[in-house]
């Protein structure tokens, strides 16, 4: 049995996706149970309409629905022990629930879920990581908005945090790694990617294989099945990638109603078209998962509906299904056992609430 | 007259493709003048097919032709003074051409740029700018990859040179200008965008109309006419949205593929498509400009065809008759004596070669 927590006052839409989304994945998988935190007045009404999701679930009512814009500072001052938000992160800590889904404020979820949950044993700070889809299939890259700046030990976390995502998502044993730099020779690049690269290339891990630097255009080629990167970086990987997949929707669009033979074509090619548009939406390969905590927690598109809901709660299932820290923290301990020398020199700060992070999935 | 010195041996393709294209730009401008380097018997045979073209330029020849693998230390050291590069570059300092144009070694290219123009007074390093399409029109996106790294200052710079380069290819009297960061609340980023974001706000500057932060999605939008950012991310940022058009492409081909509706949809509407691709060729925007030096140099896309080398030239010819080196001059030293407290640091680095530059146009 796999058990989920829910945040269900976050995101755009609240407990109106949520609930919906919660009652197909029950009947997808008929071994996940949920325990859903809200507003009495607000989640209940919703409930009641689906009895069979009620059967697998426990509700607990919380006081406190955490804002889209509060500061994470404001969010944990006020939310703390009282919010939807806090209490699905503490199920997991607690050991109620075995992954939490949340679609409210990426800011705050995160300084929560730092907060109460910790950073694993040998790992600098937690990473955002991000379902990319690519031409082969799909990638994860991480960090895409935690904190910004990475030293090369953190860089080397994030390469075996997302390798442990990889192979519990995708199925793949050994994931292949790349650091995403500017350029594919050894001499380019910030020090501290390059030295990241040196750790990753001696290190010789059996939990992944390292290829090298990537390039931005290798994420939509799918060159690697994990993209490596500081927040702010891959922040802006992410943004300009959604910008350009909405742009060119729009040359599309334009395109196809212009003269009289393009919009009788595109009815033809109605079914085609929308087949397209699913792909290209940015909103359906959802969820930043939060690596690097002793628990999973994954953010749900704050934007989503209930599909978009629905693929993040079954993200966080997959993880737990695939055992996803146990394995990290595994590989991670290896690691660390076999190159003590390049310890994280930041291992203090662990758990220290930092309000750098990045509000990644907000807008749109 | 607007002369323009032409290197001939740069590019996948070469002189095959570089003369022929300044035929077509020789018809459409008048008043351009060519001075063209490279190897005599690669050159002169493809210029007897354009005696138009002839009658209008000048035939240098340079024994040496600067390879798309060599390293920019390398190109100095054995065609400084003898390839087709160096002189072309030369030309520009010497008076004899208004602005430079290659499809050569980005590197290479900078390095001579850097070492026979020189950084432009109080400017403390150039950058590689990059003409981005959007939604709305087009816009200018710096630095994408001429160096790692920027201080607050360098970014200013940057911001001034972009507001210079877009007055002076969208006729915008004072561009908006966007420095590119990871959320708009101004707590958020790296502290030299924020310290950069606090300079520019509180400069109030007649040449630009500085609106604080953008994200990556906003240079899809087209929400500011000029996106600053250093070029680590810049490069990161273009690289990624090429592979992201280029992913949507291929997405889009399978579809109007896969069924026989789709196949008869895409027939109708094939002049849609053609005008679809030509809007999604990051090619055709072509070329990177080197900013920030005594001397204007436009680097070509390394795969161009004939009409994208075209549309390199023609964006020297514009920038030179626009003015924009004067232009951005008395801005620059309109905003140093105003702020002498911000001066750049690394003022006495002009001129010093560095090899971190990066190939931001060799691939695909």
């Amino acid at each position: 049995m796999i058990r989920i927590s829910i945040d269900a006052m976050g995101g755009d839409h609240g407990a109106g996706v949520v609930i919906p989304a919660l009652a197909a994945v029950s009947v997808r998988r008929p071994d996940i149970r949920f325990i859903i935190f809200g507003r009495e007045e607000v989640v209940r009404p919703e409930l009641t309409k689906f009895p069979e999701l009620a059967r697998v679930s426990e509700f607990v009512h919380c006081d406190v629905a955490i804002q889209m814009d509060d500061k994470p500072s404001q969010a944990l001052r006020h939310g703390r022990g009282t919010s939807s938000m806090w209490n699905a992160i503490e199920a997991v800590k607690n050991g109620e629930a075995d992954a939490c889904i949340s679609a409210g404020n990426t800011g705050a979820l995160m300084a929560m879920a730092k907060f109460c949950l910790r950073s694993m044993a040998n790992v600098g700070r937690p990473a955002i990581a991000a379902i990319w889809p690519n031409l082969r299939s799909e990638s994860v890259v991480l960090d895409v908005g935690a904190t910004i700046g990475a030293d090369a030990r953190q860089l080397v976390d994030f390469a075996m945090l997302g390798a442990g995502m990889a192979r519990a998502l995708f199925g793949i044993e050994r994931p292949s790694v790349g650091l995403l730099n500017v350029g594919v020779e050894e001499i380019k690049g910030q020090e501290d990617v390059k030295e990241a690269g040196r750790i990753l290339r001696e290190a010789e891990l059996s939990s992944l294989d390292y290829r090298g630097f990537v390039e931005g255009d290798d994420i939509g080629k799918g060159t690697v099945d994990v993209v490596v990167t500081e927040g702010f970086s891959g922040n802006i990987a992410l943004k300009t990638a959604e910008g350009t997949a909405r742009q060119i929707a729009g040359y599309l669009k334009a395109a196809m109603g212009r003269t009289l033979m393009a919009r009788i074509g595109y009815m033809f090619a109605r079914g085609a078209f929308r087949q397209l548009r699913e792909k290209m939406d940015v909103s359906r390969s959802n969820g930043g998962v939060f690596l690097g905590l002793n628990g999973i927690v994954v953010k749900s598109h704050g934007g989503a509906d209930s599909a978009g809901f629905s693929a993040a709660v079954e993200l966080g299932y997959d993880m737990v299904r695939n055992r996803l820290l146990e394995r990290v923290q595994a590989d991670i301990n290896l690691f660390h056992a076999n190159n003590p020398q390049d310890d994280p020199q930041d291992a203090p700060q662990n758990g220290v609430i930092q309000t750098t992070v990045v509000q990644t999935a907000e807008k749109g």
